[in-house]
């Protein structure tokens, strides 16, 4: 949870940024680009997400892995949307780290619109040309442990 | 769903703006104040939402077809919230497209508080005087088709 | 609800320091850490909670009110998520004036992910030094009045 103290930490220019770059990368995920949202990896990218048995690691792994969940998810005809808000911004030495909260919204024909998880995520950003890239992402899951 | 690269594509006076546009927008329909929610579409603007029979076009049938929905959840003492986010921005040739994820909750003194919806909503912004006007907005609502 | 028209109201950088603040603040009160969470209201600050039988004024009672929830919640395995979303900034003369729209998400083992409440936020914020301060915090919960 947050460290800093609730100082300009963040400015104008890092925020919006920061907010287009998750709009572009959760509706990549949503809309089952599962290759283009991984691309938003380093190369050596860890995804830590609680549930799954131990973080995956590397940007073709973490692929891969996403596209197992797209298919099963485009089979069932589900539609997952993620809804990452609330978040702190620290800059930090070369890199920025950002912890949010997350949502996931699951639609289908047979059971509308449901509430599927609330989470935490935590990640470390850096930079890359004019946009960022995930180096580490930890998600942790409300209510499970 | 997004096209442009994960580049910095919105400067933050243009984010800043349109969050409180939305802001002010959504609040005006929630708070039941059609007539000035309205006035946020051209003239000859279009709403195109999901489950309606053909697009709303111009922002007089917008108007009634808004003050018929609000009279019937005002009489339903139903209250609604709308909320827009992970709006991906991208600026264009004298335009703003703006790509969101919007999610519908409803209260009732019988019912309590139910998510109602989960949408996307694509909007084309235009600028006017210092602020923003809709000249289309196309909403589509998941699980339904 | 909003009173100003929908011009540029808001500068970035304000916007950029406010959504900022309100992740870290509601980040403190989630993680249990209220008296943190408490330190964000002036020491006069009055915080209006519908359902409250009255408000409650000044930092150490809106602390010792916040405490005796958050221990009720954290004995009964209950973590809660506040979103603050839709917020519109209307600077004004020494002071800021945001409006919003308030989520709660409540997890436990036993119950998983449920919406808990829909409700609106006024706040009127302060300048200090490089943050915010909470004058006055009024909220009121949808579906109940």
């Amino acid at each position: 949870m947050p460290t800093t103290a609730p100082t300009t930490v963040a400015p104008a220019e890092l925020r919006a940024d920061i907010d287009n770059f998750y709009a572009w990368h959760m509706q990549l995920l949503d809309a089952g680009r599962v290759e283009e949202w991984a691309g938003a990896f380093t190369s050596d990218g860890v995804f830590d997400a609680q549930g799954h048995p131990e973080p995956v690691r590397g940007r073709e792994n973490i692929r891969s892995a996403s596209r197992a969940v797209a298919d099963k998810l485009a089979e069932a005809g589900i539609v997952r949307r993620h809804w990452l808000g609330m978040s702190h911004i620290s800059p930090g030495d070369g890199n920025v780290r950002v912890v949010s909260y997350a949502l996931v919204f699951q639609s289908s024909k047979e059971k509308g619109t449901l509430l599927h998880a609330s989470t935490t995520c935590e990640d470390i950003l850096v930079p890359d040309g004019g946009s960022w890239l995930i180096r580490e992402r930890v998600v942790r899951v409300d209510g499970i442990s």
